[in-house]
């Protein structure tokens, strides 16, 4: 096994594991010859998949695995053991530094959780989404790991996100800003204008830019948008599927008629570089943020490059000094006298 | 005054008032023959920007009206004898069916609350929003009258989208679902499970699909959507943003080299399909339901054809079944043991 960079890789989950798992894991390696992964699941399977025997690959072989139908408390009961648990056990007991899974998200957030445990200072863990903005990219958390966030959750929430951008979007001072609506007087729930006072008069070195609405997320105001799990899952797909239907209505506006198709066929350069830049491949990754060990979750229906991204993306994560920074942060606020419940 | 339908109008509301607010409401006349218009507003701004002079526009004058930056308990201490109260109250004593505002979204919900009253049964009422879908349109409500809803109030709002989606999209028997989250066990908040539980159980006359996700608003799966306020705004507001988003790249794409711009002319019809399909102005108009009568919000931004087709919904909606409809549903509830609080 090689040094440096180890990743934990669950072979088995996602609409099709093993081949885009085993693809992506050797786009990964071919982008970064520092690292090293360690494929978990069935050896029968995985190794006809290898494009070619490497000194970094290793295959960890177990018959089981968390199926997608799986509710969380069943494979929390039955999925020791399983391919999705072996990876995300490895990041426990030392022998990666990150795990990357397609699989089950209910599965992969109650496993992770009873695995690598809460960070200390956090008491739900936030899962974010790397969304595509007019300018760049920007993080939303938490997106479904919770219901409902209190406003030192949210607090929380936000120091997280800030040094989650910092290490996977390689902004120095990302922007924060909590989502909420702005019909005036009644403007926000009692959580969101708490944690809004607090993280203004926080003191803490963070550049907290204030509320921002939903049309604020794509237009990139801000590097990182705080909301509660249930409204940033509605955002996150609702803003998914008015793109699909946009796209689906792109592609019958240039196939309507002869012209449009020939002018369809010209404009082909300018859009496929616009598809590139949508790609959900390019953006795949959500990572449950505040446990003890990185565990991202990969797309159940990604291809090999989406699954690459996500390998680098906790392979970034796992390099960075998110971990410190959150806990120095948590610790200011502790000392503050605004601990989360 | 010719019979028919009136629709109260104030002129004075919105960006561009009252030019597109006068434009708009001749727009109306010319679509509807059988309808007249009241305008409120300044007489000696209105009367030169009226194309003919009509039988059929009566100028109601008034050197008031609320500015856009009021906030709503302004606007009830100092809006009345307003253009925008004026609209209002014409309904509330018979002189017109419905009124249309493009101003100030916190002020018209307040006066309109205040003038209007709420319908016997319903506790919260509720704003809607018209979503283009890759089936036609729907219905989302509520998009931000309330922060918050209990399940009976969700139950409410649901059998009022029912009855507005029949009037306005002339869809004989609209299915309704309850926006909620997937992930799992802890799908949803006790209101949601709560309400879903209550439709399904009703025994009302009503198409109950379940629960959606986001992702569902744009794929048309149901023609009514139903949450809450604070839910719903962010969600619409995301959704928009998204949209522009995408809209500015295509264009970006289509204009990035000579052969991306050749292609783009020669596809121009489709796109300008396209245009006409996604067009804001196609849509705009949100009602706040559940008052003792109709008061509709455009966009404030509209262009003549949005303000247009916002009297056009106010029109619809007025000369439809619509509160009998929600007063007998109500009434059934009632009896059944479900009030709202």
């Amino acid at each position: 096994m090689a040094k440096g960079l180890i990743l934990a890789i669950d072979a088995m989950g996602g609409d099709a594991a093993p081949e885009v798992t085993v693809a992506g894991a050797e786009l990964f390696l071919a982008a970064r010859p520092d690292a090293s992964v360690r494929l978990h699941g069935d050896e029968t399977q995985l190794k006809p998949l290898l494009s070619k025997s490497s000194d970094r690959i290793e295959i960890v072989h177990t018959d089981l695995y968390v199926t997608s139908d799986m509710k969380p408390s069943q494979a929390l009961r039955r999925g020791k053991g399983s391919s999705m648990w072996n990876a995300i056990h490895d990041v426990k007991d030392g022998a990666a530094h990150a795990s990357v899974s397609a699989g089950n998200t209910g599965a992969l957030m109650a496993i992770s959780m009873l695995v690598l445990r809460k960070m200390d200072g956090v008491h739900r863990p936030a899962m974010t989404a790397a969304w595509p903005t007019l300018r760049g990219r920007s993080v939303v958390l938490d997106v479904g790991a919770n219901l409902e966030a209190d406003a030192a959750q949210l607090v929380t929430f936000a120091i997280m996100g800030e040094a989650y951008a910092r290490a996977i979007l390689g902004i120095e001072k990302p922007t924060i800003g909590i989502l909420n609506i702005g019909s005036e007087e009644m403007k926000g729930h009692d959580e969101i204008r708490e944690a809004h006072e607090w993280l203004r008069n926080s003191g803490l070195d963070l550049a907290y830019h204030g509320f921002i609405e939903g049309d604020d997320i794509s237009s990139g105001t801000v590097d990182v948008i705080v909301t509660d799990g249930f409204t940033g899952n509605v955002a996150l797909k609702t803003g998914e599927g008015v793109a699909r239907m946009l796209g689906m209505r792109v592609r019958e506006a240039l196939t309507g008629g002869i012209l449009s198709k020939i002018g369809a066929l010209l404009a082909m350069a300018g859009l496929k570089h616009l598809r590139e830049q949508m790609n959900p491949s390019n953006v795949n990754g959500g990572v449950l943020l505040g446990l003890g060990g990185v565990s991202v979750k990969s797309h159940g229906g990604t291809d090999s490059r989406g699954f690459a991204r996500a390998c680098e993306l906790a392979a970034d994560l796992a390099a960075s000094h998110f971990r410190d920074e959150v806990a120095a942060n948590l610790e200011k606020i502790r000392q503050k006298g605004m601990a989360a419940e």
